[in-house]
């Protein structure tokens, strides 16, 4: 069995329910003590997180990644036990899998051997680790990054273990995230009775010539780097459940996947006009849960997608789809940040799993993208 | 105290509670008996129900009602207890005071006066009482009037005797109503995770342009007789509370009041005209609570308007607004009929009320009608 698989393993058998870390990060740590890296644990709150590194000044390249996972759901729904790391047909299964524990043994088994075939490496190679990406996301990178930033740690290079892969092992890295803005709109109409509507106002009627316009709005083209800007409607509420009844007030969650042609504020700017076109009364309650970020192709997307191509004979689409990441966060003191992790199609669900062949290779890429930057 | 108000307040303190009749329709067939009426009980499952009549041939002049009240709401709420009849500042308080045991006890004394002066009156006076007015209404009048139906008995005018004033009483009298067909919309759609849109369908977003089309249709202009068709949505509902999900449906139910210038199968089609227009994907359940009756202007309204125009100095309204009543189920063997009573400001409201002043000039209307038509 590779080490790499065999850390993997080790890692899925602690059930790490976000934001616990159960062990995890020992394992990890004590690998990395044995490498000579210089250990700084970081708790805030419940959460475990560290800050690892070896080797002194620029370049600085550093892996981030959590231990924990999101709940197993039903666990008479999985085949084997979700703690329990079990190999069929070629595929390694647990909670955590893909999302991202074989991604953390990787980082340890290529940092061993890049470690062992260059002792003397140049720059300063880094871990910074956490154990609430899954969860609030309060206590974990965030307040990492602003202890780091307080003491003018800046990373030059930054590989965040997601899983990235879509189709085939290596075939996407992400270099940048959209943006994510939510909105919670309340409607007011008047509620009344519905055989007088003369004495009522439907917030349902008035509010649905907007939502249509809304709906209908190209809110940008995108860009090299960014898919068109989308906004969806996550939830409509409106009604008792009685049928005579026009209600008083109609509830409506939305959320922006937002590229770098739009910000948050030109995005709630353009959004309050539609509303206030349709003369609605409403309230409207926003929260921005990240801004988007991007690495343009640079040194740090050569040296990894050229490691892909090294080791998978695939070349990978450089794209920033997809739900957010705690990239958002390290991207603050990153010149250059990637993700790059396994084929991310069972994460968050029944049956995680990740393919066993493509385990080693993760490792040989994560080694490779070293062995590139930090010589 | 005059006898309509204190047998007003004897139905008052009977608490009965819609089926429950509780003894009302025994209180009120004592008199009629007294009266010379033959009474013909016809409970169904648990609805107390009565058919009386006294008198031979036509004309047939049936006073309609209900002796079920709604529901008291929270009894603390109220300023006195809703089954204790209290006057206060002029108005009786109590529930079921307007809606409708002061109609009941001026159908009543009506009848006595009239009887008193003219014992031999021509055609046939009549009752047809139930108590399920206020709930499902499905075995009361419904049931009675199947059976009258059944035995060829025809009504040549009906009076209701719902309250239908509106600021002042004598205002209004509803010579028909509108009729009421519901839906319940599903529309489907294709779940899925906000950051993937394109791999989603959102109903709500389906369905927005469709809706703000429903909205702003004009259906009808309404006629003599009725206001414009109106179409209300009473309830939406799509998204499961999570924020990162693109809902699978969106759940909506609809009402249509509608006048004679529709019909149920011309609403259907024109709404499944615009839904198709949108290429939606969807079920849809149809409910038909009624269909428009009218009674035109005619002998009975004739009577009734001039008896409201001597009693109360005050020239009624013919209209159609409002709710439903069951009404729409007794116009099936009624030639005429008009629905008339107090002012309907508190009814199935807390403090429910009645005027002590209109109920006098109530049973004057009920018997100066019965006057120009039984004579
Ligand atoms: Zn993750
Ligand atoms: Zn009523």
């Amino acid at each position: 069995m590779s080490s790499t698989l065999e850390l993997t393993r080790a890692l899925i058998r602690q059930d790490s329910i976000t934001p616990r870390d159960e062990g995890c990060q020992d394992m990890m740590i004590t690998r990395l003590e044995d490498l000579g890296f210089t250990i700084e644990r970081m708790p805030f709150g419940d959460v475990s997180n560290f800050w690892a590194h070896r080797g002194h000044g620029a370049p600085v390249l550093c892996f981030a990644g959590h231990t924990d996972v999101v709940p197993t759901g039903p666990l008479d729904k999985w085949d084997s036990h979700p703690f329990e790391p079990t190999i069929r047909h070629g595929h390694l299964f647990g909670r955590g899998a893909a999302d991202m524990k074989a991604s953390l043994a990787a980082f340890i088994t290529a940092s061993e051997r890049f470690i062992a075939a260059n002792p003397e490496h140049a720059g300063t190679l880094a871990f910074l680790i956490t154990s609430d990406e899954e969860g609030v996301a309060a206590d974990g990178t965030v307040r990492v990054v602003d202890a780091l930033a307080a003491r003018g740690q800046q990373l030059d290079y930054c590989i965040v273990g997601e899983p990235t892969s879509s189709q085939v092992f290596g075939d996407t890295i992400k270099n940048g995230r959209r943006g994510s803005l939510s909105g919670h709109l309340i409607v007011h109409g008047i509620q009344g009775h519905i055989a007088y509507p003369h004495l009522a106002k439907n917030p349902i009627h008035l509010v649905a010539p907007a939502l249509a316009e809304l709906a209908a709005e190209v809110w940008d083209h995108g860009n090299d780097y960014f898919p068109p800007t989308s906004w969806q409607v996550s939830n409509i509420h409106a009604g008792t459940g009685a049928t005579n009844v026009i209600p008083g007030s109609c509830e409506i969650k939305f959320n922006f996947r937002f590229s770098t042609e739009n910000t948050a504020e030109s995005l709630k700017d353009r959004l309050h006009a539609i509303l206030d076109k349709h003369q609605l009364a409403y309230e409207l309650h926003w929260a921005l849960s990240g801004n988007p970020f991007i690495t343009a192709p640079g040194a740090l997307t050569d040296a990894i997608s050229q490691a892909i191509v090294d080791t998978c004979g695939v070349t990978p689409e450089l794209n920033t789809t997809g739900g957010t990441s705690d990239g958002r966060f390290i991207k603050r003191i990153a010149r250059e940040l990637v993700e790059f992790g396994p084929i991310n199609a069972s994460i968050h669900k029944l049956n995680e799993c990740v393919c066993v062949d493509d385990i080693e290779p993760l490792a040989c890429v994560y080694e490779k993208t070293l062995h590139t930057l930090l010589r």
